[in-house]
């Protein structure tokens, strides 16, 4: 009987289907016995000790060490889009197959990201506080509009942000992307500039990019010192992006008017950030709409399906997400 | 020389331009001495003493007992839209010219409720308050584009706050007015019902009504017993549409799922909602954009200069406001 490991939690608990899928194709699986995000340390002792073949996965660290330790595993299906969490070029090196779902958690993402730019901007966050503690003071706010946006990343989820502030006027909004999507200037009026552009001009920046070795730490102290006084960001990408000491700092002495931070470097999160009342904080929610994630794992276990029963695969990998390891690893 | 008394706290605060206009045009001005929201006996106390000919107002009773006092008032500039806090009817008796800035803070207000709706639906405050405590939960949300839409109210405030919400797909949308505007029809999918449908079949109800005698306490035990057990509420228009005390104790018996509230029945709000994690709590923050601000403070300003100068009003409070308090007065 095949064997399938399920390393992502929650999974099945909204929609029941997912695991229907694989009971009705007589796939027996293993959910996370441990009920939390996987260490390297665990994953590797699930895997020596039963002989997964397949693995519908979260954002553990699927690590060189953890597949030389999975001697039967032939195919990893990821529950969502990011990959930095995948050595993808180990798997290759053992033929093992990698999959994932880039389209599902876009529209979730974007939607959560836009409600936090309003929560920034009218200060929710702190009259919320405030309030809760009995305290009566009206924030001023900015409107969107009103503002520069800076759109870091204009993938799926970038452009989707992009596709949601048209209702609200007409931003004058900063993008940057490696290659500049020239088709995207038909639908939006957009100013292309470098990073550290935005960094300077931008009231609000949003971060829409995978974590490669490239954007790792990409914007620290000396981003950050860039940014307007009164800026605020946005990170519901990939934790490591922003140096989370560093952006604590500048916070916690004054600098940046704010901060909302959905992803961070280790999760789930313990860190300084908690102290500041005008850095919103989030448990890596972005995709966790009831609809996306359902989507997530139902395409992720008809992925596995397919693999187990021969059929083509529908979202292979890209070979561009190989070349992006193989360059920085 | 000219007295205008501006009752309206924070005023030219974020853009001196309002009071340069006052005082280019030689008008004495006085700003609340009291430096905040105004209770009926501070108002009676300073138009006693004082021979205010003008009034920019904010949100305190300008009630028969105020005008009574106010012998040499001849004109109110109200800043912002609600008029609720007016006695129109006295003031016409005593030849008392109102005007109002209807138009300036509706994107301010539409915009903060997209906000407060998504943080409704992702339990945004929920996540950000447990992050602040050191407690990792990943909450689920839903999407907008997922759920059924009650928007009550369908003004300058309540349709752009469809405007905005076009951008994150194609929500099923109930609306309730009291004369349907078809008109509307052209440009948004929406279904017309009664308000007892909206309570019945909506999973969000935001309210974008005036307060009048018809819709004060419109929303009591009765209608919240009709609601979903995990439907989600938002006021961002006035205070006392909600019975604040039957929605503490709704939400605190864990029917209903949330609620977003930015206006009361008194403020500075002192109630037991500051109890609830679930309930979204703002200091009537809907208009405090600082350009819808500056606009609101302008207009309001401008309309004074003109009444003084025997210009034009631009916005006199139309007669329908009247008949809206003579009928319920």
């Amino acid at each position: 009987m095949d064997k399938c490991l399920i390393t992502t939690v929650p999974f099945g608990e909204n929609n029941r289907f997912p695991l229907e899928i694989l009971e009705s194709n007589n796939i027996n699986y293993t959910i996370n016995p441990f009920n939390r995000k996987l260490k390297e340390e665990d994953l590797i002792e699930l895997l020596k000790n039963n002989n997964f073949e397949y693995i519908i996965a979260g954002t553990e660290p699927i690590s060189r060490k953890v597949l030389e330790a999975a001697s039967n595993l032939k195919h990893i299906s990821r529950v969502g889009i990011g990959l930095d969490s995948v050595d993808l070029i180990a798997a290759r090196e053992r033929g093992i197959e990698v999959s994932f779902t880039p389209d599902a958690p876009a529209p979730a993402v974007a939607e959560l990201t836009i409600g936090l730019i309003i929560d920034l901007l009218r200060g929710v966050h702190l009259s919320n506080s405030e309030m809760h503690r009995g305290v009566w003071k009206r924030h001023f706010g900015r409107r969107i509009s009103e503002i520069n946006i800076g759109v870091i990343g204009l993938g799926r989820i970038g452009t989707r942000v992009l596709r949601r502030l048209k209702g609200f006027g007409t931003p004058k909004i900063f993008v940057n992307d490696i290659l500049p999507d020239l088709e995207l200037n038909r639908e939006f009026k957009l100013n292309w500039v470098s990073k550290e552009i935005i960094y300077k001009e931008a009231d609000l920046i949003t971060l829409h990019l995978p974590l490669t070795k490239k954007t790792k730490g990409m914007i620290g102290e000396k981003e950050l010192n860039l940014m307007k006084k009164d800026a605020l960001i946005i990170n519901t990408s990939r934790g490591g992006i922003i140096d989370e000491q560093a952006l604590y700092e500048k916070l916690n002495s004054g600098c940046l008017a704010g901060a909302a931070i959905d992803v961070f470097n280790k999760e789930p999160y313990e860190g300084p950030l908690n102290q500041l009342d005008k850095c919103i904080l989030t448990a890596h929610m972005g995709s966790m709409s009831v609809d996306c994630r359902t989507r997530m794992e139902i395409e992720a276990t008809e992925e596995t399906i397919r693999f187990i029963k021969g059929k083509p695969l529908l979202s292979k990998v890209p070979e561009e997400e190989y070349a992006l390891q193989k360059e920085y690893l």
